[in-house]
């Protein structure tokens, strides 16, 4: 079959395909921020963020990508002269440490850090020894899907422990929300941060900051620090008139809302099961293939496995591009663990079946096999169908 | 005639309104961000932002407001314990200030003020004296076209003093760049930011930040400060790849690409005299309707008046947009002066022509005589046509 035959199907975790419905809004004419269009539309997006975060209190919508988001969670709400916990095991957890080293000279912040091994989770009973031994802990940051090792952490059992203490929460939700069960105030996360190009269908260009009352408090308890576009007082007193501070990105704010709206037809609870049952079955399909998954403790939204000896990482990718128009992402490297050219990653989330699924994981075992992995032909469809 | 048949026009000064060409392009499925494909689009992007801004130094694609990129300069480019020199005479000369005072205790800064009637530019020669009473100053922030007082200032005169001193000059751009006559490279402007939803006729999502010679050098000898997202230094090293750091607003790159494609089919001078040419119609179209200018140093992009004795601003604007389809901006407050409610505002730059332009002008002076000022029926549109 011709190259030009093929369509493009988006596996990546982030950006994730975009529904026809969502790219159709934002080719809409253009329409102005300050008028009561727009905020009809904003308050649409707002309502339905709360439930997709089971929360009652407000997510701020910021411009930005997911680490905007996160980072202005960081400034804003850390006290100046504390600790904060943070925990890694990968790529974004690693981030997080790096966003405090930047600014704990300025901030006089001591950082005590758990580093876990990149695909494991972080065990909570270390978190609470930290907690115990450290007293002054200001902030804890945790990820909930660790996007890099397709790893999920227990942040239902950390909340407990940091609600217990005058530790906030931080969950970088990036790849969970929306994609995997998560109660922002049945759990006690006191802020949950998302992205607009993951599980929640859009372009890149948004992040979203959902506020528990503890933070809240937090925010008028600390002095705001050296930030200005990052400071989430300003979003969260513009929130509340129902507004934002700085020109939003409107045409990606009337997507989502359209997105958000998809979400809620289906149902969030439905959404969480079928990502978990596409995320099931791609595990099973790649076991089955013989691959061994890169995380012990895996995450629905992303699935990743090791190579096996002799596949080359570009040339598989590519080939998996060209021939059949499926594109999935490799590794990363990080202070953890060097895993460029060691692994590959599928996505689950977002805009994704179970056909997407079953195209990706016959296009995967085609491609190894051609690699010359020894592979029973067709046991990867036929495992992940006995799933779906 | 029924309102459903009244189409919109925004002549409102950001956003602005979007060709169908870029909206069309922002509405094909979306592509990863780490592809030859993708990476072609960004290089495009890049080199026509270069064009430009008449620059051969990189110009850096930020996701975020026109906000987030002049404080990422802000932030990034001054010396820990030196002095800043701020210029406002509006709205966001005073944020460009708010931003330095937020950021002064963490890093010893000292902030010189001139402050301008709103309305007004300033006199170089009070930046000379400023520059010489002052030595240490490492950075001076100056707003080219100020959107909130429609005030242009002179930045050529500006930077040839900056040039000859060890400060280095950020120019807010963002109404003025694909708008109005600059030369980045030939004045001699260290750091040059514009937005998206401006001139470039793309939706609010993106900053562009353009570094001369001596930002490159600054950001080489000033250590990083307590920033990560918006740290400069990440933005260029991830430029010189061809690429950006964090995951981009890509469906907004992709229409930038059109745009900015669009802007060069024109002409880069044959839009600025289109721009110039709206403006000087516009503003003989309002003093014939017997309207004081709300600016003594016009720009080109966006024109003022004040509301003559008698005219509700709320009821005027909603009979602009609701009887014409017009859309237009009221005024603002800040601390040097309180605008709202006193004047209005219509943009020039962008996608907007001379058929735009008087239909604005036409429903702006019916409005008015409806609202009871004596004008002589037709004025406006005769004036305006007699000069495009």
């Amino acid at each position: 079959m011709s190259a030009a035959s093929i369509k493009q199907r988006l596996l990546t975790p982030g950006p994730t395909a975009v529904p026809d419905a969502v790219l159709r809004e934002m080719a809409l004419p253009i329409i102005h921020h300050r008028t009561a269009e727009f905020k009809a539309v904003f308050k649409r997006v707002s309502d339905a963020l709360q439930r997709l975060y089971r929360t009652s209190g407000p997510v701020l919508t910021i411009a930005g990508s997911g680490t905007t988001a996160f980072e202005a969670a960081q400034v804003s709400l850390v006290r100046p002269g504390s600790k904060v916990l943070t925990i890694a095991g990968g790529k974004f957890g690693e981030r997080w440490q790096d966003i405090y080293d930047q600014y704990a000279p300025y901030l006089n912040i001591e950082q005590i850090r758990i580093n876990v091994p990149w695909g494991e989770a972080v065990d909570p009973a270390a978190v609470e020894h930290a907690l115990r031994q450290n007293p002054g802990i200001s902030v804890v940051t945790l990820v909930h899907s660790e996007t890099s090792t397709a790893t999920a952490s227990d942040v239902r059992a950390v909340a407990e422990l940091t609600r217990a203490s005058d530790a906030l929460l931080l969950v970088d939700g990036a790849t969970s929300g929306g994609a995997m069960p998560g109660e922002m105030d049945a759990w006690g996360i006191d802020v949950l941060v998302t992205g607009s190009q993951k599980a929640l269908m859009l372009p890149p260009g948004l992040g979203f900051v959902g506020l528990g009352e503890r933070a809240i408090e937090r925010l008028s308890q600390v002095k705001a620090g050296p930030c200005y576009n990052l400071d989430l007082r300003r979003w969260l007193k513009s929130w509340k008139d129902g507004d934002v501070p700085f020109t939003p990105p409107v045409s990606l704010i009337r997507g989502q809302a359209v997105a958000l709206k998809m979400i809620e037809d289906e149902g969030l609870d439905n959404v969480w099961s079928r990502v978990r049952t596409l995320a099931d079955a791609s595990r099973a399909a790649f076991e089955a293939m013989g691959l061994t998954l890169i995380s012990k403790s895996p995450s629905d939204s992303v699935s990743g496995a090791y190579y096996p000896e002799g596949v080359d990482d570009t040339a598989f990718r590519k080939a998996l591009r060209e021939n059949h128009g499926i594109h999935i992402t490799g590794g990363q490297d990080g202070r953890g663990a060097k895993w460029k050219g060691r692994i590959f990653r599928i996505s689950h989330m977002g805009y994704v079946d179970a056909q997407d699924t079953l195209a990706g994981l016959s296009a995967i075992e085609a491609e190894l096999r051609h690699a010359g992995v020894a592979i029973e032909p067709g046991i990867a469809e036929a495992t992940a169908r006995a799933l779906l």
